[in-house]
């Protein structure tokens, strides 16, 4: 008889925005000819960059061509590729990587998911919370998350809340976790952490023998210079992390699909005979195994955002969404709601008014200004009474949105 | 302490196809300047259609355009894409799936390393040997494949001998297993299935509920018209069967990263109580959290081989690589040698001569011919003995390597 594997079984019947799309769906076809404006999904609306194109169009004209046809790419990525990143996203920050220690992948959530494939299924997880559901549902995939219990919460996971109370900065955890999430600037929240807070972690760490699965896939969207793009930036993160980079929010790639993961050749995990093996060529193994490269298109395009041409364009696509992510803090704090976020990162964390549930807000705010939000409990259980508003549309929709959440909160 | 996943420390240092890749690489640095083909991965060489790159060029310029630009497509596909591959792939041979059967993906390699998630991880596994080896190093990374012993063979697997002794023709298994892999057109062996042959390993997939994971990779290569295309052909086929299928080699995607899994909605595995649950919408929650869909650029380049110029365009290539498979086996076999495939596949199987083991004579070959070929043991132990050659080169180093070939065997 084959067998199931079961631990499917335990996880909620639907991801989070899967979830939002149905009721969203349901909405418009109870109301027909309503235009509802979504604020919801952490998806892109602004086209990709000139530079990107022109790139596409060259690797297109490439592919048709006998003399400069490629097939399989490097499992891990073409190299061109790869020196961009170190030299643009690391160099210029001090961080001396070697390109092999660099992984392209095609978008962030693959990795992310699949990265605890190369621990322990007993190991224990630490999340920051609310978090983006990825991290814990592809733990809960492989049995390590146990059981989830009417609250939401799994039985094998240490939650570490982030909240109005304590300003979203997370305390170390309580009890000792082998392997912690954390993800800054954060998704949900739009808050971040400072490099001072960041190294606490990097020593816990080290202390710990913990493993920091770091996702920084919101980085260029820092204004302040003293908040860290990267986990490297803070000395001994080389031993203790992996860090996770997308281009789909800072390039407008979600449906282009490139993004990278560093692994450190330093980074060690233990044998339960005590046996340091490092993880670089376990993560290596596995992408030869069970992925064939990225599309050769997008790594070209990629590698376009590195040019000047590419940087200036790329950087004026995320000075439109942050001055969407401007209007909105100034218009939710002038109808007195308490605002998180937003500054440097595309994502609005707001407390629902009077404290009320973050699906009832998520309904009200549908059916009396036809505006979607996603609901804060989504991204774990710290996450109820908030809800999060993105930055990501246009500008004449956003302050369209904005004005019916005026007058319906009047 | 994170504890590292000790099933990794099990497998093979290097995955097959880059193990050869560092021993070609060898020979070239210590054999300055000479001309080494390779007859060895099976990767494609010549350019994508052009009704697919001008499919490209306009998915593309709609990515640039405020009014068409996409973001996050679904992560089971595009509609357009999922409609033409009914419409193309099944209809055609009376095969009637529902557009929800249809996951889009980045390519087969990663779907069939990923299936196994599915299950549960003491599922026992039956494969044809030789094989491809992600089927059993994905599912040795989970533990499921056992530990490997002295001759390559997984403690867990039931192997189930292909070679000229049976005609290539695989018997049902000896002791019952709940999962089994089959690919045909075979890869490595290039030898096919009958209708009557499958029909025998559905009824016994549907009398033993085992579950049957068809790689179907190489259906566009069969040229007898009474061999299955899909395993959907047979009757009762959907209640046994996930099928996977790419455009790798179908229209040289090996670049592009775009193929597609069919998991029936009649598909069910057993919880350890005896209940039945449908793998389609686990398979649909797997790829919604560990997946974000495949580019959209490659969505379209696929579309387009399923117009008018793209099927004639496609098939043109399809037959200059059966070109090249047709003058090796009538080289091959006017030079004495025992080959196999070739006819309705773009690899040729065969024995070494003399039978010597197969690492040895890839060694040989590349010394004497400067030819890659790819050693039959790579492919599992039923493989000692054999090698493979591959049809994907272009026509003029294919006739220089076989004239290479004939010099060095004379």
């Amino acid at each position: 008889m084959a067998l199931v594997n079961e631990h499917f079984l335990k996880l909620p019947n639907n991801y989070l925005f899967a979830d939002i799309a149905k009721r969203v769906n349901r909405f418009k076809t109870t109301h027909k000819g309503v235009d509802v404006i979504s604020l919801g999904i952490g998806d892109v609306t602004q086209p990709l960059c000139p530079a990107v194109v022109m790139a596409m169009h060259k690797a297109a004209d490439e592919m048709g061509d006998a003399h400069c046809f490629r097939g399989y790419g490097p499992e891990h990525g073409y190299d061109f590729l790869r020196e961009a990143i170190l030299k643009n996203d690391f160099l210029p920050r001090g961080i001396h990587l070697d390109i092999n220690e660099v992984f392209i992948n095609d978008g962030a959530k693959s990795d992310t998911g699949n990265i605890q494939e190369l621990i322990r299924w007993d190991n224990s997880i630490g999340v920051t919370d609310p978090i983006y559901p990825v991290y814990l549902d592809s733990n809960a995939m492989i049995g390590r998350a146990g059981v989830k219990d009417e609250q939401g919460r799994w039985s094998n996971v240490e939650y570490i809340p982030c909240n109005a109370e304590n300003g979203f900065v997370p305390s170390l955890p309580k009890h000792r976790v082998d392997v912690v999430y954390l993800c800054y600037p954060n998704n949900p929240t739009g808050t971040v952490i400072t490099k001072a807070e960041l190294r606490k972690w990097v020593n816990y760490a080290l202390k710990n023998d913990t493993l920091i699965f770091y996702d920084a896939a919101y980085e260029a969207y820092i204004q302040d210079d003293s908040i860290p793009h990267s986990i490297y930036e803070i000395k001994g993160a080389r031993k203790c992390a992996i860090e996770f980079h997308s281009y789909s929010k800072t390039a407008g790639f979600t449906g282009v699909r490139c993004g990278y993961t560093i692994v450190p050749k330093d980074l060690t995990a233990a044998t339960i005979s005590g046996e340091r093996i490092p993880l670089n060529p376990l993560w290596n193994r596995r992408q030869c195994t069970k992925f064939n490269g990225t599309s050769y298109i997008s790594q070209r395009a990629a590698e376009a955002i590195y040019t000047p041409q590419g940087k200036e364009q790329v950087k004026a696509t995320i000075n439109y969404y942050m001055q969407n992510a401007a209007k909105m803090l100034q218009t939710f704090k002038e109808l007195g709601m308490e605002v998180y976020g937003g500054e440097n990162a595309p994502y609005i964390w707001a407390r629902t008014p009077k404290g009320i549930e973050s699906w009832k807000f998520f309904e009200e705010l549908l059916h009396g200004a036809h505006v979607v939000c996603t609901p804060g409990v989504g991204f774990g259980p710290n996450g109820e009474g908030y809800v999060r508003f993105t930055a990501f549309g246009s500008h004449e929709r956003t302050e369209e949105a904005l004005e019916r959440i005026k007058q319906w909160m009047k």
